[in-house]
């Protein structure tokens, strides 16, 4: 099933996404609720009629991201900093995305940085708490999702931990859909890609990833109860703007359209606040 | 005024704690509440009846900590990693501490970890939104109490990024009260000590603090919008475990007692999970 959020007449609906682009409401208040049974209303709307939202609001807690979670964008990563890279990745690297709002699909990301890049990512959304888990991962995750993790390079290594970099406002589009028909194999296969301004970027399969969502999950609920409504964002692959030389950070009018196979297209259109300041 | 949750009679109350140990009940739902005006009721409650909570049961979002923001701290940090220390820190470290529930004051901290570490520090609550602030910072706060930043430093290094061994559960106490009463000048010329089975480990200042309480509002509000409720740790003087030549890592019924001037005395006791694997 795919699960949308979307406003019509100025008031927010959840929605189920049918192939013929109808949508049959969904009766709930809250996102969470829709981790357990909820009904489908005979309220119909049409996709073409209604603005599409992000899935969810906002995350209850701050995203759990993957760093340099892809083989080829560790190797970029390593050279845009200038550090040698071994080839060798014995650990997962996790940090977190503070998140006011998600932003929607087709917002403008009104962005206050120099240094600005994207990054395409396949985010999984937990239905239930988490807590020492090793086995039946599928039963906990509630569904996917595409999460775009803009990142400002400058202020990332600035701090040396990655967090403010990560967390600038309106830095977090999230969408288009929850798909919740995919098993962990099944979204563990799933080409991923990036344009800007309709040249591909990024290109490559969540088969690529290092560690994996059975591993992330095992790992994480090993530290932390994950409680239901988590949201964690598995890493993105290598093409991202800082992996050029020179590097092709982003500017505004740019359009980026971060796609994945059964999850749809998430695209965001660049406004850069600060941009006359580097001109 | 100093501002507590309890415990009576199986139930839950907020309340204003008065220097005779007697309590006036405060009438609120939620602690975001408490940064509108509110009204004491008449029933009064004595501090010797009643079990003390953490003010606030758990943050809207991650806590915002600083890293190494006193000089002293950074020396030894550096010496524990085995890295040159320049003496210079140019630019703050932020990072995320991921809290799903407070713990109180007096209770045992159930952890599993090895290398297990204390740092007492000053926090501070927002108490409305703050978004590319640069003055009447005061304004912004609601008050301010202690947070142990209990920390696994295996974990915090295996993983680059210092985000998980900063989270596991059950790693951060928090209170005993919060006090509305402190301007930022007067919160930064506190004294903050740290002591382990009464032994005093940290003794500094909040007058030592590298990146202040004001550099710290003004920057993070540039990046993103601190919302209210936003809890931020301002970072830990030397003393911690990991400081001392062997380090002294914490330990079942290990004593914590973080004290801070006008702030009272935060005191948890260790419980380490896995401890026996390593004797």
């Amino acid at each position: 099933m795919k699960i949308i959020r979307f406003m019509h007449e100025n008031k927010c609906f959840y929605g189920k996404l049918n192939e013929d682009l109808s949508i049959d409401r969904i009766l709930i208040n809250d996102y969470l609720e829709l981790f357990s049974d909820f009904k489908c209303e005979k309220t119909k709307f049409s996709l073409n009629d209604v603005k599409l939202l992000s899935p969810i609001d906002a995350p209850k807690q701050d995203v759990i991201c993957l760093g340099i979670n892809y083989l080829e964008h560790a190797k970029e990563s390593y050279k845009f900093k200038g550090i040698d890279f071994d080839g060798q990745r014995q650990d997962a690297v996790y940090f977190a995305k503070r998140v006011n709002e998600f932003k929607n699909p087709n917002d403008e990301l009104v962005l206050n940085g120099l240094k600005l890049d994207y990054e395409c990512e396949l985010a999984l959304i937990l239905k239930k708490d988490a807590y020492k888990i090793s086995a039946n991962f599928d039963d906990y995750i509630f569904g996917y999702t595409i999460l775009n993790d803009v990142s400002e390079r400058a202020i990332q290594n600035k701090h040396k931990q990655w967090y403010m970099g990560k967390s600038l406002e309106n830095s977090c589009p999230f969408g288009p859909f929850i798909n919740t028909d995919l098993t962990i194999k099944q979204a563990s296969n799933l080409e991923i890609k990036c344009y800007v301004n309709d040249e591909l970027r990024q290109n490559s399969n969540t088969n690529l990833l290092i560690f994996d969502i059975e591993y992330i999950l095992k790992e994480l609920s090993s530290y932390t109860k994950l409680k239901a409504g988590t949201i964690i964002s598995t890493g993105t692959p290598s093409g991202v703007a800082m992996g050029f030389t020179p590097p092709k950070f982003l500017k505004s009018q740019d359009k980026i359209e971060c796609k994945i196979e059964n999850l749809g297209s998430l695209i965001n259109y660049i406004k850069v606040e600060n941009e006359c300041s580097i001109n």
